[in-house]
């Protein structure tokens, strides 16, 4: 085994920015191991041998699995079913399974579905990312100072989670141990949501007919720029989160839209008092996010302030 | 006259985040006349001299603008008509009249109810700023590469325009010039709506009790962190701009909020068609902002990946 890791070969089964991401971690913490790559986008892959991102690739994700010791499919949520139907005739006996699908209830039940008794799954979410996508998204450091939420079942295998979460650690990331359906609600107002939310008001922009879209572009530092960096994520992953986590994402909306309307009837009425209101709770959760190391402190994101190009 | 600004001597009241910024601005392009300050908040105040913003610090705006050339009211917008009252009888013959809020239609108002007939005001919108209020949040690169919109009427005198003009861009603005109530339509859309949602999804997950404010901030970087920046900003300027571009600001809201439920009746049906196309079409406008120098291209907006603090 190459420590820290209690594995000697891995099996990658998606190769874009989380896998990528994965990929160059494991060799940057020192892995020396086989890295099995497999996508089924041909694209994908070839840019992934570019880069140097494993030992083989495989444009078919059972040929990948068969000699790992750990598979850890980072595909969209809604590909994890047909992804575990194809690997589970290959997988060696005792082989663990992860994934880092931002959905838990779906992935689990999918790959109770699809994998032998004797495949050891444990479900993961690393709460890390970027509104890249591809191979090429990837950079090492991703995980680091991250959270990543482990979901174990009654059915998981003590060992199997101790592994994967060791692995996580090696990456830098810090380990939440969470209950499935706690996860997906969670997760379904700190990240489904806020994702929806952003996808949306992009979308009315673009589509009002009396504002031209050179307008919203040119004055969108007045605060629209800031959603349009969600809303630049993959859109496969994203309509798979949505079909897979309805119930929770729903409900979380649903709170979200009635607390709209009654900002819109204080717009409307004149009720200074609860805008006001509603608008001084609102900085303290900033304060707590900074506060705990979730975000910077920097105005603004601290981000360049870029000379405008192309005008 | 000091080059390049055609006045000698300027009156700032209100001296938050975007006076003090005018103040240093000022003295960083070289502006070495008088620089009246006034606020009737005590306390930014004092900050301010204690930062040594200005030459002389005023509680009373009539004082403070009495031999000012030009006057820039860097108030929130619902301030705009006292301060045009106070000041009015104070003005020089002549003295120019600025401001820099994020409504003009209710400002151009307020000034032409209150300001005497020989005060020549220029209705003026920096599309700068950050999420920190107050003296201390200032600095002087804040309009630099920023657009500055400015909304004059068959009534503004055409050199006062120019003159303002001149200010911003000596400060590394770039000029628009826009029709009042366009103004005030496409800041709806690309800067009020934002800041109204980005209020609401905040105070709709710090309002969930299934899930712990701490689990939300801890969780965070998963997407909702993005919405509480434009979440801390200040909240009474902000009421003010729903306030006082309440028609506007409504129109957006309605076609908004048509746009999610749209999407709640895809998520819901698992219509994954149809969220697909909408995720797909929001990617491009992102690309735009970034190729216009709007926004940086570093992924994550280019912030720190901070260690977690406090944990």
């Amino acid at each position: 085994m190459t420590e820290p890791f209690r594995f000697q070969s891995v099996a990658i089964v998606g190769i874009g920015l989380i896998g990528a991401s994965l990929a160059l971690a494991l060799r940057d913490c020192g892995f020396d191991g086989a890295i099995a790559v497999a996508d089924r986008n041909a694209d994908a892959l070839q840019e992934a041998e570019a880069l140097g991102l494993g030992t083989t690739y495989h444009g078919d994700a059972a040929a990948a699995v068969a000699d790992a010791d750990i598979v850890i499919l980072s595909v969209p949520v809604g590909a994890m079913a047909a992804v575990g139907t194809a690997i589970g005739p290959a997988l060696k006996a005792g082989a663990i399974v992860t994934d880092t699908g931002s959905v838990k209830g779906a992935v689990i039940d999918a790959m109770a579905a699809t994998l032998p008794a004797s495949a050891r799954f444990v479900a993961g979410h690393p709460i890390a990312g970027s509104e890249n996508s591809g191979p090429g998204a990837g950079f090492p450091s991703l995980f680091n100072h991250r959270w990543c939420i482990i979901t174990p079942t009654p059915e998981t295998d003590p060992e199997a989670t101790e592994i994967v979460s060791g692995m996580w650690q090696a990456f830098g990331a810090n380990i939440e141990m969470m209950e499935v359906t706690r996860h997906d609600l969670v997760l379904a107002l700190t990240s489904h949501l806020p994702h929806l939310i952003a996808y949306n008001i992009v979308r009315t922009a673009s589509d009002m007919e009396e504002v031209t879209e050179a307008e919203v572009i040119k004055f969108s530092a007045g605060g629209f720029r800031d959603f349009t960096r969600l809303a630049a994520s993959d859109p496969t992953m994203w309509r798979d989160v949505f079909l897979h986590n309805r119930e929770a994402v729903l409900e979380a909306l649903g709170r979200f839209s009635e607390d709209l309307a009654m900002l819109q009837r204080a717009i409307r009425w004149g009720d200074g008092e609860q805008l006001f209101d509603t608008f001084t709770r609102t900085r303290a959760i900033r304060r707590s996010i900074v506060g705990a190391g979730q975000d910077t402190a920097a105005p603004n994101f601290g981000r360049p302030q870029e000379p405008r190009g192309g005008e």
